[in-house]
């Protein structure tokens, strides 16, 4: 499970008391046949789990990895996100993915520095969405890419019915740096929207120095909008991090800031 | 805990992901004086268990076991249910018991081949329900046979107010071959709703196919209909099962057909 | 985790069952530097966990101890409550505290016989609540005291928005009797109200009597109004107890009788 707590001013300027605890569970077996079997869920949405909404299962074998039900869309398994800041600060820096919803599926196969992924959103009338994913490593340096396609986004630009979006990451690390560039295009319904997330982590000792850039402003409600942040997160050991954040983000023409100071914990 | 994954039509048509993860907990201790405590709870359910309408407690002895909290009538708990087909096929075979509702009371006690089991629900103003069954089982035979009345079922034939209930039940196997039947027999206020369910299942090495047939069509919106389901079962070893079902269902005239693939898991 | 199960009346005449169980997780952890962390939550009030409502996290050290979540204010971790009769009669001879509500923080110290409470709830527009707490021991003797102030109480006497309370708290031990006090002195917006509890706890072997008394009248809606409390507790052994309660209770001139008979357990 994991902990945390701290003062953060969650964008409203009064500062608060933020703490939570939750607890992971993960469960695993084999076959005789030699598969892996097993799935995971926190006690805080084991009801999602059991209604297939949250929490995982999987099958795992020489053919690859099985999972079903809150599992990522194949373009964000292969692409996934440039680092944040903060102890809580809430993932604004995370690129926005249109995997369709849970119970979804999600196929994984790797091969040396090489892994797929295919993914699918619960198949029901009128939300039909796939995705495709490739990530590829050599080195200090990784590329990967991602297409999906949703036939029913929830929220979006307009009225959009279907969204096709293609995006593509890419990480270097120089030594105690880490670059990661992520973009992603994508077409509601003829219109466009793009997005783009940097992220540069310069590690010194028990010290993480992270500086992050996003725009998700052209997505509309789904995304952002624009910003940058600036976090420190220094390893206490035995699992403890102690971190601070803060976020200057512009929405719509205004401006706000958050920032946090606190503990996060992993046991 | 228990998972499972694949694919289900859900009685729909549209084929669609169906997964799902649940923990379970079992806590047990001893006193000084040799007694058994202890209860059961999911982590999906626990807000229930919290409440007494989820999960149980026990305390076992000499004496017998005597549990309360989410508990089975003593007829359900003597009688219990023929054999389902499928790796989520919502279980249509269970025969209908009405016990009363949760915080309810189940005592069992067991000598020898033969097994008592007494019971009651929440006892409340207008909804006073009490249980009795017997087991008896003799080399590969077994018989059984509950009473139960509650009076104020919340669904049923009408507006029946008060249900008197009894059941029956055989098992016997041949071989690798195991019959269970059902029948129940209820007066709702002087109507009458009989209940039959069998199942024939058939064991070849790590295969079972199974064979049901159920008829509640009498019992209204308390039961399922009528149908008959196929379902095979490939033990995989290690807590994981591979299994198909197939269901064909008939409610006030109304054809339906469920199937569903995938796998059970236990851990 | 811990269970119970038996009957009650709950208060309203009728005898009805009354079960639970809950399942209780801890996390620790321990930092290069020998700090320790970790936290804890049930899994039925997992969801709470989550948003920092419920259960709580800590961070302890030479310094003291770090805790945020549901915690009590510092007057109510230092004074407590007198003891309950009972296997599951409400509390209704705990004292009441005004600590503001989660997510909250509590810093407690310890030096020989003498612990130091401080505590703030949720810093939010109009409910700012911090309290203060001191607990000293003596032999068989406990002092303890505390003071806790709230902008705005959500049920109270009248609409009084500011409410300061000043609770003191004894302890003494005399063989095989224990003797607890508490008395509170509240000032809502200028209007007094003040609390008595009082309870003795009686051990003759594995069994424990216990006679309490409570006087909340003048708090309102906040309290339980004035009554009495009878019990009697015999430990099995192996963390199982029987108990039986009664309270009779006196709100608004309207007298009730409450008593329940059962087993809790702890596992």
């Amino acid at each position: 499970g994991d902990g945390r707590m701290g003062v953060a001013n969650n964008f409203t300027g009064d500062l608060v008391f933020s703490s939570r605890i939750r607890i992971a569970f993960s469960a695993s077996g084999e076959t005789d046949g030699g598969l892996s079997f097993g799935g995971s869920i926190r006690a805080d949405n084991a009801g999602g789990g059991e209604g297939g909404t949250a929490g995982s299962v999987f099958i795992e074998g020489a053919f690859g990895k099985l999972s079903m039900g809150d599992v990522d869309s194949a373009a964000e398994a292969a692409v996934g996100d440039v680092s944040g800041v903060g102890y809580q600060l809430a993932g604004r820096q995370e690129s926005i993915y249109i995997g369709g919803p849970a119970t979804a599926a999600l196929y994984e196969y790797s091969a040396g520095d090489l892994s797929v992924y295919l993914g699918a959103g619960q198949q029901e009338t009128g939300n039909d969405s796939v995705s495709v994913g490739l990530a590829y490593s050599f080195g200090n340096f990784g590329v990967s890419a991602g297409y999906e396609t949703n036939d029913s986004v929830g929220a979006a630009p307009d009225t959009a019915t279907n969204v096709d979006h293609i995006i593509l990451g890419a990480t270097a690390a120089f030594g105690d740096a880490t670059l990661k560039v992520i973009h992603g295009m994508a077409d509601f319904d003829g219109g466009d929207a793009d997005q783009t997330a940097v992220s540069l982590d310069y590690v010194m000792g028990a010290t993480t120095i992270t500086a992050m850039y996003y725009d998700e402003s052209e997505f509309g409600a789904l995304g952002s909008g624009e910003g940058f942040g600036l976090g420190v997160a220094y390893d206490l050991g035995g699992g403890a991090t102690l971190k601070a954040g803060y976020i200057s983000d512009e929405t719509d023409g205004a401006t706000e800031d958050g920032f946090d100071l606190g503990i996060n914990m992993s046991f």
